[in-house]
């Protein structure tokens, strides 16, 4: 019996980290199957990563538009495609697959330019198809419980926001000169690969989704320092923003930072509360409501009402970690696309969609553009 | 094309808590593949479960003895069985299968008495079968870190040992006199279905268990007090071991203890230093050498020297959560079932075996019986 | 003008730890003032504390009886006197000071043995003298509002407690044989002058005092195991008590445990919450009623709402310490022998009293006993 | 017997809060005597100040201007002054005090104009007098060695810098339009009493003068973000700042923040490493070299080899608090006042300066200007 749900991918060879964490949040839901694949520009390695998942060899492509080309044509043809590849590809795989009709789910950011962008966004719409962003933070439940929470008035009014994202992995950068991990990801600081921006779009451009995920909050305009530190790209910035409700925000990214590994923080104060929430501690969120005392809000348990409770899998206590964020982000994106399948309306799952990959790029630019004027105010 | 190794699962019905998640551990890497089942006594729930995992329905069987034997005739027939009712069928479930010449893995506690543990683990080894025990948490990549820094004298001999599982699920027994949870786990405050003890059963035998993973040390013998607060079975308990190196433990289980989830805590103390790790937090060992600062050792960062630091499948800061130590469990149990079809040596693959199955009942049982002796020592 | 209260001190000479704590603490409330003493056995040492506290060098005493009898005589004597002496000393200096009719505060244990605590008990109250033992930890606000939440049914009837104080400061015997900080307080493991107990005797008394405090129960019996790793004295110990409500608690000292400092941490589980206080984080206090998450109370909050929220002196996030703990102790027993002096009612003031001089010295005999017969039960 | 040092102290009625804190900071080390005072303007209250300090009634002065003189016409005159009034008295006390030629210690902020504060500089230069400015979270023994640490190369050179003093106490403005706390200090955000700004003098201005002295570093130019939310003062606000060596850092505080409390918290990143310092767990400091875990460093543990963990008074454990790290402040500066007395140098004494006053005054009017001008860069 087939599952319900046919996927490909492009990119995610063997031994890639982001494409393995793909393909297992897609497989704990056993409700879609990945079929199809253009791995690797390698093609052993293509091979190997088509052998590895059981794949028909006719469906390990050598390249992203011959693939999208063969599965629009055949019956049986992926549902949707993931593009896990470094981002300078982004741009034309989403491309190449919407245009053959294709629905997309894209890793962030989205793309170099606010135009390329646009132009998925316009596209994925003129052909009504469903495009998914896999910004993975809002994936966790606890996110989705703050969310809620806030939508529900528990904080009141918003008055402050202050979010980072500090990482260590280029400290070494700075020592030697030489990035320590080049086997992972050189591609990350080179511009040619990673855009206008390394670090502010590699973990910045989360900061932004989260905050405005969880809050709502639109940015009015915003202002940024970033440091290079004599490098090519970004590798520490900090960014002042102006939300359209008067308030401001400060959001701190650096991948030179020792003592943080993935350190997403996201702190929302409002006149009624305030709530904290911590990537590398998912399982739990602290809420501190004006008149009384700091609450440790944990996944799971019975005291938390909200709705998005019920995304949760496990018991209180059983850390359900970033893999089940990914799935949970690939759930609501699968269930969407039965729906359409179904002939039911597809509205409603909550997944990053592509407008809020458009939202991040405008934001990369901005910082982009605000650091190269002397830190002078940008409007989005 | 097919995966390398076949499985069946006994239990597990659609919505049972423990089923699903060995079924996801086993999904995560991909070689083992579920063809096979008696998931239900409830013949509907029983088939709904084997249509959503694609089974074939010749292979849904309606009892477990049925099942042992259809599967041990057929020439494709599963590899392995996984047993994830509730402990009472644990033992018959196992000796059907075993009997039949097919490889067992099965949660824990592995049974209801000594000799019925000691009767399993004779079986498999007369039958030559590979028999693993889910001690979920041996299967964190920070857990085998522990124990091979213990392994490497990081802090010298042990001379304490305080260690502890508190949870609060079974609070609101007290307060109503009902089980509060009863729609997830009625069975296992019915001694018919649970057997002698219900928390030490539960969850103190993982303390047991993990304490001896970590440490290699043998207790030799202990003593308890229980609490049942006036129920059929105990909701609490402490005890005190002896090791057979002459240093004390204290072990503290608890169902009853509100503010814990799943609190599994092993504090391991050494005559050159300390390790501290805590299930709810699994990422991160603390580890403090007699003549330095506490260290946080977190999973994924280069100075995490130790080997089994491999284990691990994530960057550091990206949360793998107890999926991935179940997951990493089945990857090794699974990996010794291809050596042993491949004609290789089985043997240095590490999970939980039935040995270690039995020093959990042995505990168990020593537990009861000094509790029952007004806490005397008891042998083991 | 003078203070209100004059006291003395016998012990305490400069570089001593505990006598300067004491005297700081005196000073914090301008209501007592040093007058006299006989700080130590080294007659330059002695003069040379006398001096830099700017006392009449005629009431600098080279003994403490002498200082007994010269201080009972004088119209200006001291109102009390600080017992602050190695526990050797305890017994005989607080006697010379009772029989003389002055009151008295004492470092804690009280004494060696049951029949001297006893005798240091009828002597007070037949003297109608107050008598005050510096179980420090009693005197933190948050303790207090422990106390007073536990008292007002906050957690309901206490189920299950779990309680330890560990230390690291003796490691280094175990490991070379030697005290490494022998300059400090070479007299703690030496039976002549320390008594019976080592680790008991100095810290786990604290533990048995705390849970009483806090919780008001009595200890019907307990069982311990000591360790001594061939040294003279105890420096590891389990003790398993049992209330006289039917419920158990644990508590474990020991001094031989890398990673804790100065680890005093109290769990009361109750049928309707718990509470949790660490000593070294003295401010907050972890509550977690049945059904909601858990609270973070910091001291000096608006929502901490028991009475003994008054005794803290800052505004909350300003870290009070162990000094104003200290303090808190005595400026109860300050203003109880001002309540004397003039006449009043000297009940009512929250310090710690021979009474609980005389449990602590039961306790220590009881653990003593039960670790020496195979950790039998010992009625208390 | 006298003591060393009589000072006298302006402000700091009864019940007034920072005043007592000055008072027991100063008793703590026996050296420095309270004699006169100009504690409030209320008479009643100013004579009941004295008389609880036992105090000589004709050295209880109605008036400051009063004080200074008399004092400075004395023989026996105090040796110095502590100025704790509101803001808006710093500048005409300290002058009037500086211009009889006694010695000051201030309260933060110095005063409200940079013009103000650079005649009280030269002021004391030119009366070569010695003023103490108690940014009082200097004087704790980690910040101590969290300084000595970043001197001595342990994080290399300076990237990035990420503070903030987030409090909680104004919420209640937001909300209601009332400060819920009127009673303790009204006058922090009426700007007559409080100078140009409430917050970012009150509070950002320790933000300023801690990673000033922890770092050394100097401030090229900042730009900020203010909000008042329609009152007369900010409550909260941003600072980014570019310090001489090219890196940046990024300041936050907030009177309007939930769940902090009096949140002072130091990040510092270096390109060989980081430490973090949080001011409501003051005894430990968090480090993390490039090539290791993090480190939790305690207080009093022979792991810290710092000089200036000698700061410290009590062994491991014992939390020191906030009242010990303002007796630090005092006790470097007696000890100079003792050496200038004894015609000994009095430099090198470790306590916060005028200059640093000075430059926390160019902070709180840059970060003024700066928000009044859209957030535009303004040179330090």
């Amino acid at each position: 019996m087939a599952k319900q749900i046919r996927y490909g991918m492009v990119g995610g060879g063997l031994n890639a980290f982001i494409g393995e964490v793909h393909r297992k949040a897609l497989n704990f839901d056993t409700r879609a199957e990945l079929v199809a694949g253009s791995f690797s520009s390698h093609a052993d390695r293509n091979a190997a990563t088509g052998e590895a998942y059981c794949l028909d060899p006719a469906r390990v492509y050598a390249s992203y538009e011959e693939m999208a080309k063969a599965e629009a044509a055949r019956e049986d043809g992926i549902d949707f495609v993931s593009v896990v590849t470094p981002n300078n590809m982004h741009y034309p795989v989403c491309k190449a697959f919407l245009e053959a009709g294709i629905n997309v789910v894209c890793e962030k950011p989205l793309c170099f330019t606010v135009a390329q962008a646009e132009e998925l966004c316009r596209l994925s719409r003129e052909k009504g198809l469903l495009f998914g962003v896999t910004y993975t933070y809002t994936g966790y439940t606890m996110a989705k419980v703050m969310k809620e929470m806030i939508a529900g008035g528990k904080i009141g009014k918003v008055v402050a926001v202050n979010a980072e994202y500090a990482q260590d992995w280029l400290l070494g950068e700075l020592a030697t000169g030489n990035n320590t991990q080049t086997n992972i990801a050189v591609w990350r600081t080179d511009p040619a690969m990673s855009g206008a921006a390394n670090c502010v779009g590699d973990i910045g451009t989360h900061v932004e989704n989260f905050i405005h995920y969880v809050t709502g909050l639109k940015i009015k305009r915003l202002l940024a320092t970033t440091n290079t530190y004599g490098k090519a790209l970004d590798l520490n910035a900090n960014v002042l923003v102006e939300y359209e409700n008067g308030a401001n925000g400060a959001y701190w990214c650096s991948q030179v930072a020792a003592g943080h590994y993935n350190g997403l923080v996201a702190r929302v104060y409002g006149d009624k509360g305030a709530l904290e929430w911590v990537q590398e501690d998912p399982e739990h969120l602290r809420y501190t409501p004006v008149d009384g005392p700091t609450q440790v809000l944990a996944r799971g348990t019975g005291c938390v009402k909200e709705k998005a409770a019920a995304t949760g899998r496990l018991p209180s206590g059983h850390p359900e970690g970033i893999y089940v964020a990914f799935a949970n982000i690939y759930r609501n994106y699968v269930s969407a696309l039965i729906a359409r399948k179904n002939g039911e309306d597809a509205a409603g799952y909550d997944f990053p969609t592509v407008e809020d990959g458009v939202s991040g790029v405008r934001f990369i630019q901005a910082v982009v553009d605000s650091a190269a004027s002397n830190a002078a105010w940008v409007e989005l």
